[in-house]
């Protein structure tokens, strides 16, 4: 089987080579007309969120509106594409709606998609379970600025930083341990679609944990101060009801 | 070479049966000895931890100094056990030492630790590079009652708790998908290594997590509670400075 394989030419365009993709379909948009569509539904998802967020609070900080823009197009990327995959992650080769078209772009720079892989659906699936929707519990307890919203977005975060880690280190493990790379050579693919789509994942939820950690003990700092000016000025009644 | 392989007797005990184990040195100590060796180390842990923490906060409540003892276990096993397989990934089959031995005696519930699997060395890699530091970190903030407790107590959890599920989805993925078992078919290696010795790392960070969102809420409500109680006694100077 191996000899044959070798010598035969790839119907399919992925890495490596001789990879089998179950029941594969060439795509009919093109890169430019799939990245456009995919901008486009970011550009819709933030313009919404956008409108819905300044008619909530009128008075929200630049910072808070970013961080709640964030959130919701990640519960949409999260629980509607990825889900998607998951859920037809043993298909996905033959799917031509617009998601199944932009996955099997994507996955130009990463076969995986395509080759039921067990870390990648695992991670998907966990991804599209709960970062999903806690993403969109998270973007709600911001725009309401809800005592909640720190821990759930250290949450939120760290399960996206730590499965994008992985995501990129298993990968690696393979492209350089094994000598197997799932990506296409063209830099495009690897540097644009692997390497640069993925960092948002890396860098967004590493400043979100550490804004997230630094309010806590911001908090906690002022509410050991407040406890000492209660207790200097004889209000020690409402310390413990407070506690 | 597959046909080879299937007629031939494994010259190990490990599964799928015909798994290539490189370099493969039977065990010298039995099982029995192992998990003594295991428990004892644990125990010993467990005792020192406890001295140490009686000395700097003889006060410290029941529930604080359960959690500081799991975490230096944590924090031991992480970076040390854990921090082995990751630095002798390569080379696991033909360890002898304490540690080697442990390892060989574990993967009769799961082959993946000898066979250079990249999901299982890419995520004991980050157990033990972050995790492992961050549990010593995290035992020192709740010993010391440190405001950072919570936020580290949560991203530890959580970073243990993700490795764990996914560590449990990848294995059962290839277990009813692909019909792939990494387990000795005797349940005592499959519900008593595989499921029972790893599900402490789903159920007590699920139960510090919860904890530790429930202490950040009740902060938050305290502090808001405070500060009307400051503004309402005409201490507004205070409520400025302390935040």
């Amino acid at each position: 089987m191996p000899k044959l394989n070798a010598t035969v030419i790839p119907l399919h365009p992925y890495y490596p080579i001789n990879v089998e993709i179950v029941g594969y379909v060439a795509n009919k948009w093109n890169t430019f007309e799939l990245c456009g569509l995919f901008a486009s539904g970011c550009t819709i998802i933030f313009s919404l969120t956008y409108l819905a967020v300044k008619r909530l609070r009128p008075q929200v900080s630049t910072s808070d509106l970013l961080t709640v823009l964030w959130f919701v197009l990640c519960g949409c990327i999260h629980l509607f594409f990825e889900g998607y995959f998951a859920y037809n992650f043993s298909r996905m080769g033959g799917m031509q709606d617009l998601f199944g078209q932009l996955w099997k772009e994507y996955s130009l720079s990463d076969s995986r998609y395509l080759t039921q892989d067990a870390f990648v659906l695992c991670m998907e699936t966990i991804t599209a379970v709960f970062w999903g929707p806690l993403s969109f519990v998270t973007a709600g307890l911001i725009a309401t600025d809800h005592p909640l919203r720190y821990p759930f977005q250290t949450i939120v975060s760290l399960g996206q930083l730590y499965g994008d880690v992985l995501y990129y280190a298993t990968s690696m493990f393979d492209h350089y341990i094994l000598d197997l790379s799932y990506s296409r050579p063209e830099g495009a693919y690897f540097w644009g679609y692997f390497v640069f789509m993925n960092s948002f994942w890396i860098v967004i939820p590493l400043y979100l944990i550490g804004t997230s950690v630094a309010a806590n003990w911001r908090a906690m700092a002022a509410l050991n101060k407040m406890e000492k000016a209660l207790k200097a000025g004889g209000a020690n009644g409402s310390v413990k009801k407070a506690q």
